[in-house]
């Protein structure tokens, strides 16, 4: 654990990390509020189905042995790499693991997604909760990330990552995937206190988890909160944003962080104010939009629609340049490109052709080819 | 069919209607723009799971039975009505009756809901729909309503209904409820004339069938848009709005329209533009901020968030007087209530308890006691 409650930014230097390992990286250089020539790219969920050689392995090895075996889980991380040469790798893994470090069990069912039997949904259940010895059960988590920057060049970062609470509880409290998180949303209107608790209690592990994660050698960290757009602005900042804070204040500084919210809209004004270095936002919203909502300061990250990548190659480019454009209007200056990661708005689809992949990942490393 | 094409509203009396029934109806009232003592009140998926006696007869009928036989349908519509004394009952049907109609084989699966063995995914798969006769293969459901309008007195409006068409797509290419919606957007994005040609042929039927709708006695229309969402502006404009003004054309003036999209938060300057008489809106935006972006004309319908009725009667209450409220600050003068019918933002939960239900409902019942 390091020192924590520092203020992210400050006026004068708002990009400054304790660690940057990589000067020489696109992705690091915007954290960082650098000019670049082109904008960095990589795709989320970029480790999985749609490669036939991540499809091999999978055929081989059930999803949590994938995750919980370090030289799987590392080689997973590079397939995409080795292919498209992507701007940052991300680990694979999965946002619900601390949970079942935690205490609850876990299972992936096909077809159905994870599914924790027992799941926590009122103020007595977090006694089956406890507090773990993160190296002891999410140890293999921080071996993969060391086999990963062992075999990646200065120009690629790795990235660790975790699920907010409120998106963990979301699992946690439904039991799995869920359409209306009636179990949730009821125990929050109910006990706003007990869903609190839980919260926090997910924070604190999370805190130690991504510190794991830091000291592997993460280079960025990832926060994903996948079911906060369920909240309206004011619930959100009540009911999600305090255990975000209490994770934020806890790793402090030390590598640039993004947050990642999906459907979100109705939010954009609240997360701008977020203490991370960049928000990376689903594909609802062109991407100048977005900024002009959230303000010049924090680096944006998206935000094509997966399912354009369903599409033709030459749509792809055509859309592709769109975002670079709009990305790209959204920073100070004309010289270069600053404050924008080329991403997807969500996961890439595991249906998507890998022409595609490659053409949308090819357009932007071109970037610099079309906007001189 | 009656006559079509001419536009909804003109700024001298934006409120006409050719046909209004009943003029002591909150609803209608509304509807035509008038000042009422107290806002209407209703709630989407009122007729359900959460009434016993609804359980009851789901017990000995299945839901296809239920919705087939005009006198279950009726007397489905009506238990909510004889419980809490909704000011609107709405029509208890399925929103995608239609495309069984057109020849699409539609099974209610337990647990998994709605399912199409065989998907509509391209251009070619067009040939195994069809133009169905509507009294013949839709004449249940206007039984139905003609039976509801028999049994409720004048101030008891009964709603019709339909699905969008870009809703009913979404679920008839996937199959049945999706999770990331990835036929329909890559047909969107491979063949967007082959998709509109669907989204086209869904709308002329939904035009008959809804007039079949207004003719057995339907005195408002809600058209239901729960996947509008998934899409940005520009292609909501592109590929949903459409189909939305050709039905919109095609019923004309006779009866209000009211407009309900879930998760539309960035599409609400595009459907404040629509031709219709209210905006039914999710729980996702405070009701006053979403009058600032649409503008005064609307009727604005909604927006607690369904999961609130899972909290304690006190707490419904307090927040039914924050929507009314924040209902009320959005019309003009402070005169009585005006350009608000109450509602959730969604259905009602099935395991909502049913005092929970009637302290919202009595809540607004008792509207002006608490703001005189």
């Amino acid at each position: 654990m390091v020192s924590h409650g520092k203020a992210r930014k400050d006026a004068s230097n708002p990009w400054k990390f304790a660690i940057l390992r990589a000067v020489s990286s696109l992705f690091l250089q915007v954290c960082r509020g650098q000019s670049v020539v082109r904008p960095p790219v990589w795709m989320m969920r970029q480790a999985g189905r749609y490669l036939p050689e991540y499809r091999e392995l999978r055929s081989r090895y059930d999803f949590l042995t994938l995750c919980k075996t370090p030289e799987l889980a590392a080689e997973v991380t590079l397939q995409p790499i080795r292919r498209f040469r992507m701007d940052a790798a991300i680990l694979f893994a999965d946002i619900l693991l601390p949970l079942e470090a935690m205490g609850a069990e876990l299972r992936f069912v096909k077809g159905d997604g994870p599914c924790f039997p027992d799941p926590i949904r009122c103020r007595e259940d977090l006694g089956r909760l406890h507090r773990p010895e993160v190296e002891a059960t999410l140890g293999y988590v921080f071996k993969a990330l060391r086999e990963v920057r062992r075999e990646l060049d200065e120009a690629t970062p790795v990235l660790g990552f975790a699920g907010t609470p409120w998106t963990l509880a979301a699992y946690l409290v439904e039991g799995g995937i869920s359409k209306h998180h009636a179990h949730l949303l009821s125990w929050s209107y109910r006990d706003e206190a007990g869903l609190r608790e839980l919260l926090d209690r997910i924070a604190d592990v999370s805190i130690e988890y991504l510190q794991g994660q830091i000291d592997a050698g993460a280079q960025a960290l990832q926060l994903f909160d996948t079911w906060g757009g369920l909240l309206d602005a004011e619930r959100w900042q009540r009911l999600a944003r305090p255990s975000v804070l209490r994770i934020l204040e806890g790793i402090g500084d030390q590598v640039p962080v993004i947050f990642y919210l999906r459907g979100g809209a109705h939010l954009l004004p609240v997360l701008g104010e977020l203490p991370v270095t960049g928000l990376s936002v689903d594909w609802r919203q062109p991407l100048d939009e977005v900024r002009r909502i959230v303000g010049p300061k924090m680096v944006l990250q998206g935000n094509l629609d997966p399912a354009a990548l369903l599409g033709t190659p030459e749509e792809i480019r055509r859309q592709t340049h769109d975002l670079l454009r709009r990305g790209r209007s959204s920073a100070d200056g004309d010289v270069g490109f600053q404050g924008h990661i080329v991403n997807l708005g969500h996961g890439i689809l595991p249906m998507t052709p890998l022409k595609n992949a490659g053409a949308f990942i090819e357009a932007v490393q071109h970037a610099d080819e079309i906007f001189t």
